[in-house]
């Protein structure tokens, strides 16, 4: 294998596949990343138990400066090699291998050689043989796993619930996660297939896909048994699925209430921030929120006995329905509350043990973020 | 003690003296910022068992927006208490103490009630009664600091060798640093003082000192028997003196030499920035250049027996002398050469075993680094 490239693209590119690498792999000739050139170009790959991730490096796209002498294969340690190409000194760099899987880096006067590994040992990527394809729009997406991801579990004990589950019927998408405290929901109409499908995406897999993925990008998905395959620009990601029947969770939303908050999510944000300052110092996590619908007023309150107490008043947009005392883990509000940026919404109590509801005034039934509160006697 | 404040302006002093407080000291009042409020101001305090920080604010500095209704004494638990007035809503709070040593702190429609520490149980800072002062300029004293630190030792084994020591007599001021593996040396001239100095700081507290001092600010420096105060701007600075004598170091320079080579600073870092990749990755972190006067040439070299080998060929400005292997830790030299920045530098060797100096091509007396080379045979 022999090729000259321009060494920025090729770094993107490393960085791209990188993410799928783990140093901490038991399998050795996963901590490297496959780079194959043929007559098209580069094709890179990088590879852990649950991701891999493969990227295309053109010879006919000009900015990539890609010439390709000889076609081969390798796989080369991962940190080190990048490393190496993020510090050379000339724009351009060439790598040649041998037959004795030596590969040769050169760039201006510096030249390295490093021993690498045949491609004939690292493992074949999932096949997924389906011409059965979605497309949405990447920003969209992205959106969605924002909003969903923050409720999967990270407690390995119940593994299905570290995954957000996809529905897509009767015209619409819905992604759901719940690790059994809290749950975040958003549907979105969704047109672009007759199929039904039904699978859940490890939370971890979709944190990463969210980092890849461009503004204003394409995103397509396919999926077979076990495997989905985002495919977007030059890049294709495959994760795993879970397996098993996600639990029910349209049941856990409750559909009544008796308490009705409105108020802007940044500042309910900032005073629940100052609160757990104190509630973090305290054994038990736990904020209590009073709302008095006969004064317009809501109170938030929070004491730890070693350290002191603290007390937010708040002037919400509107409240009413009957007076209530709730107390919840603060930080979990917290997260539901970023999701939803700038904008107005409705929080919605039953009583102080049954779970509340956080959603955008508008177009209230698209999003939803659910708590469950903690019980304080 | 009751008072009202522009909380920009308390954050920043808080911040300077929180630079001394360590979470882990085993004297639980350290962990605690020392509040102090007459009729002038506020005092804050902030210490550890090497460094004490003291900085006002100034009730006639309109900037300050302070008001102090009542004097008064406390010590506040630093890390919670800065991260409240950093989350506070308005932009003023108020903070009052009453007799049983309980701080409301409000702002806005916040109010935070945290219990404090006696003040009248805070250590005392050092007493200085001198009244000897040496003026500097803050950018030199911030130069030389940033060009010696780098040598000091981090080991605990010589204690004497974690500070810089500093000597100033006959109109000039040195300062002069070495873990036994490397030295750096700076003289400048000086003329603020008659008297003569001799004393070695801490490395660790000419770091946060030089952290602290803003560019163009004046810099005023007394010394005690075993403690040195800085004073700048509204804050006065404290260290300990290291106590027993440095060893002499200026035999350790070698006046003579048999090989010369000039070059740019940074082109030689960028160089043996890529070589220590791969020594980094051995047992033996080594590095060797290879002088051919010759050719006018210098070539670096490394190799790990798992990794590969590295081979960067340079084209010097200017090469003498005898044709020169000389095997190094690329470490040393890389933080001698970022301590030059981007001016020209000549490198002189007596042989492949004993030390070799670094300086500037143009005022050499000036600045020395000076590294010992590793034996490899």
């Amino acid at each position: 294998m022999k090729f000259s490239i321009k060494r920025s693209a090729f770094i993107q590119s490393l960085n791209t596949v990188s993410r799928a690498i783990s140093s901490k792999t038991t399998i050795p000739i996963l901590t490297g990343i496959k780079i194959t050139a043929d007559a098209e170009g580069l094709i890179l790959t990088g590879s852990n138990a649950d991701i891999s991730i493969e990227t295309q490096i053109k010879t006919d796209n000009p900015d990539n400066e890609l010439e390709i002498t000889e076609p081969g294969s390798i796989v080369l340690t991962a940190g080190f090699f990048v490393n190496i190409v993020k510090k050379l000194p000339d724009t351009t760099m060439q790598l040649t291998v041998g037959n004795d899987l030596q590969a040769t880096i050169t760039s201006g006067q510096s030249e390295f050689t490093i021993k690498g590994l045949s491609a004939s040992n690292y493992p074949h990527l999932p096949e997924i043989d389906t011409d059965d394809s979605v497309t949405f729009s990447g920003d969209i997406f992205k959106e969605i796993i924002s909003q969903t991801v923050i409720a999967v579990s990270t407690q390995e004990s119940r593994p299905i619930l570290t995954g957000v589950h996809f529905v897509l019927k009767d015209g619409q998408l819905l992604a759901v996660a719940t690790d059994s405290h809290r749950l975040s929901q958003r549907v979105i109409n969704f047109s672009g297939s007759d199929r039904e499908y039904n699978f859940i995406i490890p939370g971890k897999s979709l944190s990463e896909l969210s980092r890849m993925i461009e503004d204003h990008q394409e995103l397509q998905m396919r999926i077979a048994e076990n495997q989905v395959l985002f495919i977007f620009g030059d890049t294709y990601f495959y994760s795993r699925l879970l397996e098993g029947n996600y639990p029910d969770t349209s049941r856990l939303i409750p559909e009544e209430s008796n308490t009705r908050i409105q108020l802007e999510a940044p500042v309910l944000l900032a005073s629940i921030e100052r609160a757990s300052l104190l509630s973090h110092a305290s054994r038990n996590n736990v904020v209590k929120l009073t709302i008095d619908p006969n004064n317009a007023m809501i109170k938030l309150t929070g004491d730890s006995p070693d350290v002191g107490t603290v007390e937010e008043e708040l002037e919400p947009e509107s409240v009413d329905g009957d007076a209530l005392e709730i107390s919840f883990n603060p930080d979990y509000v917290k997260d539901a509350l970023r999701s939803f940026g700038k904008t107005m919404i409705q929080i919605s109590f039953s009583s102080a043990l049954r779970p509340f509801t956080l959603k955008p005034t508008e177009d209230g039934d698209s999003f939803i973020q659910l708590v469950t509160p903690v019980r304080t006697f």
